[in-house]
């Protein structure tokens, strides 16, 4: 529940919309966030109180125990309780031990190691077991989800849970190079991805805008190439350090050859045309790219590789390798003598030589490459792992060919797109004609956070809630895909994700506040709440060009990818058609005359308040799609046609409606024409 | 305004109470704060266009420059203008140029430099001059400050302004050793800082819970004494060039002899009493100190203040040297032996000796001393400053033996008093007997935020927005004193200060949120809205004993420092008293039967998040004090005499109402009893 609507009008809409659900699995009634392999749920619980203390036995190094500590931290800023026992120290048994944590032997960070546990509930005792720690840390997690309160107190629900991912590779890319993210932003992100099980950090370091890595051996890399906005290396040492506590493995990528505007404006000898280059600051896919056919660029990624592979210890190192122009080596003598002397008969294959020289370079730091789709190339190695991009077509061409994949098309949440569709989006779908032996080589998929559009108050609310339903694709038996439960269980899980600090939620109205020159929100809110951002690239392409210094702090920053209110009505609508039931329709007539009713209130503010001027469109169009599907209703209510005079200007209405301004969109459009359509009125 | 209200009562509020207000001076109509020295207000402006321009004239370096960038990006996030200027280059005129930036020379980071300006707005061009860029700095923050917007679009106000400030040294002091604050959460304590004019950071590195820098002379401080949590050389050296470029100087607390518990865990043999030590997890004063006796002792300081001189430029180093009890010196036969030896009569004495060395090795790292008012002594060297945290005469005390000195006493903001006391708190008032010369050693102040009951979910709602009125009262003349005012221009800038990206708004309906376990919050918020965390520190003596891994997680966490509500309900039964008006009267009818119906709603939540029980008596008494002023106003209304049976229930409704619960107490309880005095019906 959120604090959109009154308790009761939230109570009514949840008694009408229930029966639309899918009938909830019994697993489900806890919410959990992934969805667990099995679990058995018992009628007793466990009381909590604040003697309440914890204990690791078996083989176990500090991480795990650190993790118990934090784990009562947390317990104890939920409930209140002030929770006696400091920290879980090694091999001591605390008198009060109730939660009892058993691990066979710490895990080690690599793709497959062992995640399961069991977790198991009783009256006086809970006991977390796994063979790693990595697999308790995960049923910590799950544990943290049960909590429960009652008149009685807090409580955690009698149950047995056997878990286990589907998926050894559950990861999160961020973009550091568009806009730069502090460490902060970061470790809490690294923080929800734990809550939601997720094992790898994609750390996307370089790009045409900017290098975010201090080199010692090629200090002119953050000294020229960043802007001064860059991770030492101590930093990063930390941040693989904390990750690696969360049993989070990080991944670095240096993007290249191409998108490498950053690179080459510090080392413009390794250009494939003439310097002197500069940091990009618009967004698209730029000309700079190294040049494969000279020996002093394999030197220089052998010293820049050297140096990076030394800081993360992970066996995957990423160097992108996606969108390659090619222009500049089209234009580069040079570049086309060597090809046609070396026989190499376009700029793909080309390409593929100096992956192959890059993968020299990295089997001997014993690191394996990981690349987009593009460096994948019959000459390739197999030890390459392909970040698929263009689809999980490509990616299970990818597998019948002996590589290991991973996917993130379909996964790209900077795009704007609702939960469900990343939610649907299988790296093995039913579809797929692969053999059992082939499926192993896809390993799983990640998220990816492009940062163009975003800056750090904005990019939480991008990359969270929705990829937390990545994570359960990821983590969950593939069978687990009822969309409605999956989005009461989210809401859910986007309240539990700000305990880490997540700005996800709490900027939303931070931004409004400005957007209003701390006026009242409140009509601003009631539009905001039912837009959203243009989908997919279609905000690169409506009369504003955005750079990296443009201001990201408009109505559509603000509003969220995918609005719930819109979510909400859409529903109801649907239920209304269904049913005809009063109280439904007394609900969408309150939505509809509040948002009505909204523009003169609206145009106060714009007075003041010159940045929302440009929704007065939409609020205009709003009134007329709001009587549009009021008079819908009344028609429908009392069994009347309307007249061709009213539905050509309900049509217009509806398509006014549709058309984006300010880069946003209503998303309550389709359920307004839905009503038309129902009716026949409209085909 | 805030959204607590629909703008229509809001503005009725503010029509009633303005003519409460003392009349308005003219300079403060833009609400500026701190207010500036002089201001010449004209009619035109200056209108606001992406190609807006800035350009830097005079001897300058890269500071300014890069405070005039940030200056074009904070003003494009607030206005959505896509500015078109990215970067204000050195020796280059932007042909669009209309900001013109003006500095004779770069300041230096010393207490005294200028750091006056002036400004100009014009229509056409507007013009920061400044002796120093610290001074341009100031004059940048001051001209955002003046944006506005209307139906035209955003503007500058003709203006012209002539400013300086009356005090040197206005600083924060955070303590980061209670609890430990992350360098993005110090950083945009900076930015706010400097939004309001402070210039020092004082850093309160190390106490007995804790030593949070890195040392690598002496490695087991940070290995044995921090917990694994502290600021490595480099973070700090960056932090110190975070705040330098912000014209804010850094000076570091090492708080010595006491407060040492995690000084002698990592280095026992230093002690006055026989280790091991730990670090400690309870608030309070403790016994382990340093041994003054032993050379060692001082070779330590020698090599560690060596150390730390290093990574702190500035020229003032504090040593602490507050609250040292005293009692393993009166236990240690050597160091009473070692008193005897050398005349020494008492431990205040002793302490003199001990500080007398460390200004010897700080003098020789050519650094000056800063303490707390127990350095003072008449055998101190006259180059120590006495930070003052026992009161005003203290100051004046010192100022007359010739001591520099800054107050503290009467700005403690964790404390959690109102602005309006801390901001009548004058660190050179009226009453104080000095002559000018003497007044010149008192050199400004310092709010102090101590960490004990804060964390950084926390923290900054307790610094912000009050540490801004301390801001003003040591920039602004000190004639400066309304109060009405400075609510008025206060809750302007509490709004302004979140794009710094503080948490000291967005926070408190996220804490709701977890209070609630995510229902709707509106109950709790009625409540939290009134209640105020207990003052002073009787949060200590109300039944928990707070630790440093207790939750700071409660309702007394939420609620603010100072309830914005409940001063306005005051406000308006004092303007009832005086007035009788109607509308007044059903504004606070409406507040009064809200309140009294809230009960029911919040005992909802309860039953789902036990966490919140704890307020229930608080609950109940707010139902019956509610009663007791709506039945007052009806008697008043009505002209009607009270009953004595109604008299003694009211009595006993006020009185149960001053109680604290859950370490809350409500902060209108005052005026319900006022309704009920001005009537002589109670005394």
């Amino acid at each position: 529940m959120t604090p959109k609507y009154p308790a009761t009008i939230i109570l009514l809409v949840l008694l009408i919309l229930t029966s639309a659900f899918t009938v909830q699995a019994q697993e489900n009634k806890f919410n959990l966030m992934p969805v667990p392999s099995e679990i058995k749920i018992g009628k007793g619980h466990f009381l909590l109180d604040s003697t309440f203390a914890a204990c690791v036995t078996g083989t176990a190094d500090p991480r795990i125990h650190n993790a118990a500590s934090r784990f009562l931290r947390r317990l104890a800023n939920r409930t209140g309780l002030f929770i006696q026992q400091d920290f879980v120290i090694p091999r001591e048994k605390n008198k009060h031990s109730v939660l009892f944590i058993q691990v066979e032997r710490p895990g080690r960070l690599i793709v497959g190691e062992d995640e399961s546990y069991t977790l198991k509930i009783e009256d006086d005792e809970i006991i977390v077991s796994a063979v790693t720690d990595l697999g308790a840390m995960h049923g910590l997690e799950t544990l943290l989800q049960l909590l429960k309160g009652d008149s009685e107190g807090y409580f955690f629900p009698e149950v047995e849970i056997k878990d286990a991912p589907r998926f050894p590779w559950r990861g999160l890319m961020i973009d550091v190079s568009r806009h730069f993210f502090p460490l902060d932003l970061i470790r809490r992100n690294l923080d929800a991805m734990a809550a939601v099980k997720m094992n790898v950090f994609h750390w996307h370091l370089s790009d045409d805008q900017g290098i975010r890595v201090e080199s010692k051996v090629y200090p002119k890399l953050h000294e020229l190439g960043s802007d001064g906005i860059y991770y030492t290396q101590e930093e990063i040492k930390a941040l693989v350090k904390y990750a690696a506590d969360r049993g989070i493995r990080v991944i670095p990528e240096f993007d290249v050859p191409g998108h490498s505007s950053a690179f080459l404006t510090a080392y413009p000898e390794f250009a494939s045309a003439p310097g002197p280059y500069k940091i990009e600051r618009r967004w698209g896919i730029f000309d700079p790219t190294f040049d494969p056919t000279i020996e002093k660029t394999y030197e220089f990624f052998d010293r820049f590789f050297g140096e990076m592979t030394s800081l993360f210890p992970d066996e995957y190192f990423h160097i992108g390798g996606d969108e390659n122009n090619g222009r500049q080596w089209d234009n580069n003598k040079n570049i086309q003598k060597f090809m046609k002397d070396n026989n190499i008969k376009d700029n793909h294959e080309l390409q593929a030589y100096f992956n192959k020289r890059l993968v020299d370079i990295l089997n001997k730091y014993n690191k394996k490459m990981v690349g987009w789709d593009e460096i994948l190339n019959p000459d390739m190695p197999k030890n390459i792992l392909i970040q698929s991009w263009r689809g999980i077509k490509s990616l299970a061409e990818s597998a019948r060919h002996g590589y290991q994949g991973i996917l993130s098309n379909g996964y790209y949440i900077d795009l704007v797109q609702p939960a469900s569709f990343h939610y649907l989006n299988d790296p093995i779908p039913d579809s797929l004609n692969l053999s059992a032996e082939e499926k192993k080589f896809i390993l799983g998929g990640e998220a990816t956070s492009w940062a163009e559009l975003v800056t750090l108050e904005t990019v939480e609310s991008r990359i969270w809630p929705r990829t937390a339903v990545i994570a359960e694709r990821l983590w969950s038996p593939a069978y687990v895909r009822d969309v409605d439960d999956m989005y009461k269980r989210l809401e859910r899980m986007s309240f539990l994700l700000e305990e880490h600090g997540l700005l996800h939620q709490k900027n939303y109205e931070m931004m409004l506040r400005r957007l209003t020159d701390n006026h009242d929100i409140k009509a601003l809110k009631t539009i905001a709440d039912i837009l959203e951002p243009v989908k997919i690239y279609n905000r690169h392409f409506q009369g504003k060009v955005h750079v990296q210094h443009s201001p990201y702090t408009r109505t559509v920053d603000a509003a969220r990818p995918e609005s719930m209110t819109a979510r909400e009505f859409n529903l109801l609508v649907d239920k209304y058609i269904q049913t005809k039931d009063a109280p439904v329709l007394d609900i969408l007539r309150g939505m509809l005359i509040k948002w009505e009713s909204n523009h003169a209130e609206l145009v106060k503010l714009m007075e003041v308040s010159p940045i929302i001027k440009e929704l007065e469109p939409h609020s205009l169009n709003l009134v007329k799609l709001s009587r549009t599907a009021l008079d819908a209703l009344d028609l429908m209510t009392s069994n009347r046609l309307p007249s061709n005079e009213w539905l050509e200007q309900s049509k217009l209405a509806i398509e006014n409606a549709k058309k984006p301004h300010g880069q946003t969109e209503f998303a309550i459009t389709g359920a307004v024409e839905k009503l038309l359509k129902h009716n026949g009125w409209i085909k």
